[in-house]
């Protein structure tokens, strides 16, 4: 059987990234601890790269705590994209792990040019939150920046202190202040969990993007160099879900390469309906050839979001085997999405004034 | 009369700091102002310049508040030239300010090499903190910065982001990420005053060296640029204390240089015993051609730091006049400095347990 023509789970960009693993010294997730970790981005071969994650999957393994920390910062309104940090996230929680889900507003104010006040990145903090607790965080997983402790500001500063100018330079390329600001915020999320004021010296698990590695390298430095005795972190490397168009990648600030939290339904149908598939030009070419799901942006929809595998897989082989044609598979795309979406929003909209109290109180 | 030769508070390094004024758009300290604010550091010519202190003088005329704020980065122990910083904030506290003393403990750690952890900055800024008590100041007056609330620490992140990399790298010349967050927190100390959840819009000053003016510049500069409706900070400059011998400052690590809080009666002692004084080579020509106090160091404590300006001037007549010896100046001023440090210490004492609860717990 010609495995790599039908398995649903692999794609091109996959076999790609292997020079990059071994460019960046990255391990590949290992099979085994995919089987074990039960979950759809482990099985669909979304996250594929680790940096030291053995020794937190040797804890899950013994069931033992870990610290499960990523962060968002809200630069604008969440996307399928964000979706899946959280989702990570939430699964890991399930693990037994210890939760910390920064809200980044100072971050998202220190690195984007287009939040011009504190005041407008805590706006845009609430509605993150609330879409996260949407989703289902609860509010003890969560923290937002700008409200937190006295110990965590004073350790961005010590963190400072371990950043050389040529170390931040060569990593960044910049010495923007700002930007500065928003590494040092990023680099205490990642690591203060470990400070003896909060869970002590404890393996932990950050989930972020291969572009991102540049921010997981200083950081595992920094706390190298710092007098602490703590775990370096551990992270794993996620395939970014792209956008909707050929070539794109999902960005707030061009709303048509993404699904966002909170568009309507017919924002998402008109979206999904100029979405790229991939398809052939003909309704009987597609019937003959068959369509092409591994470039596919409304397959790529299911693989990170649907959690019926069966379904998923269904889809894959139907539509390579010509018996599936684009326009249904849209129809049924926005139907899932939609579906998915109204009962998000409702939870939304009751979340969202605890997220404004978090905030603003 | 010859004026300028038996005036006591006259220094040759005033007139040399004409041209300075000029360069650096500095204003010449008014000699009304001077009257006015009735304090020795005034009476003598030890405030040189300012910018921009009218609006502050206008607020103390019409006895209205204002904010006094002033700190010391603690590096090392407290010496004389820190009880002036300490001396003048006393005064305008007495003049009706709201008052902001910041122990700096975070900055130290951040821009001096020798503070390793910050749990060293810490144990400073106990010891530094029980002088500035012990000195009359009161703990409402003070506030350390490791210990200080979220909306100061937001702050130096909002800061970060109003100050360009060409901006930064004019002033200071470097970009280690240390000392960048050392002038971030110098700044927020100097602004936050006026943000809303402080004490709001209000004319401020800040009693600084003329070498510490880059950081006045670049305070007022972001002020301007921040988007709260504050006043520009204004700043007076001091003519600082010298060190103990010709041609020193004085230096935290090189201790013979200055008199220390700390200095116990032998110490200081000592400590004067070899101090620079410009007399003569012998007594009979002190006799016949006068000391020359302009350049002694002991005269400089007395200007700097003896209350009674009778004695001061009567002390800076004599020596002129050959009437002084510098054998018994010196004793003199070991015995007023040892009596001044045996009350201090006392108080010291006394002030310890305060501050070490302010900044521990």
């Amino acid at each position: 059987m010609p495995q790599n023509k039908i398995d649903p789970w692999s794609s091109i960009e996959i076999t790609d990234y292997e020079h990059v693993f071994e460019k960046f010294g990255l391990d590949r997730f290992p099979d085994n601890y995919k089987k074990k970790l039960k979950h759809i981005f482990f099985e669909r071969n979304i996250i594929v790269a680790h940096r030291d994650f053995d020794k937190v999957m040797a804890r899950i393994s013994s069931k033992k705590p870990f610290i499960n920390m990523t962060g968002i910062a809200s630069s604008g309104y969440l996307h399928l994209g964000h979706k899946v940090d959280i989702d990570l996230f939430i699964h890991f929680k399930s693990l037994g792990a210890k939760n910390y889900f920064a809200v980044s507003d100072i971050d998202a104010y220190n690195s984007r040019e287009k939040i011009k006040t504190m005041k407008d990145a805590k706006e845009l903090a609430v509605n993150n939150l609330a879409h996260a607790l949407a989703l289902g965080l609860s509010e003890k997983d969560c923290y937002v920046q700008s409200k937190k402790d006295q110990r965590y500001y004073e350790f961005t500063f010590e963190i400072a202190k371990k950043i050389t100018k040529n170390m931040y330079e060569a990593i960044y390329g910049h010495t923007d202040l700002g930007k500065i600001q928003a590494v040092l915020l990023q680099i205490a999320d990642i690591i203060h969990p470990q400070l003896p004021e909060y869970e002590g010296k404890m393996p932990s698990v950050t989930g972020i993007g291969l572009e991102q590695d540049p921010h997981a390298k200083i950081t595992r430095d920094v706390a190298r160099r710092l007098s602490y005795n703590i775990e370096i972190p551990s992270f794993i490397y996620f395939k970014h879900q792209s956008g909707l168009q050929k070539g794109k990648k999902m960005s707030s600030s061009e709303p048509d390469t993404a699904i966002f939290l909170e568009d309507k339904p017919d924002e998402v149908k008109r979206k999904l309906s100029k979405a790229f598939t991939g398809g052939r030009d003909t309704i009987d070419e597609q019937k003959e050839k068959g369509g092409n799901p591994d470039i596919c942006k409304i397959y790529e929809i299911y693989r990170f979001h649907h959690p019926d595998s069966k379904f998923v897989e269904t889809t894959y082989k139907n539509c390579k085997k010509g018996l599936l044609m684009c326009g249904d598979d849209k129809q049924t795309c926005i139907n899932f999405l939609n579906d998915f979406l109204k009962k998000h929003q409702a939870k939304v909209k009751e979340k969202l004034p605890a997220a404004k109290k978090i905030i603003f109180n």
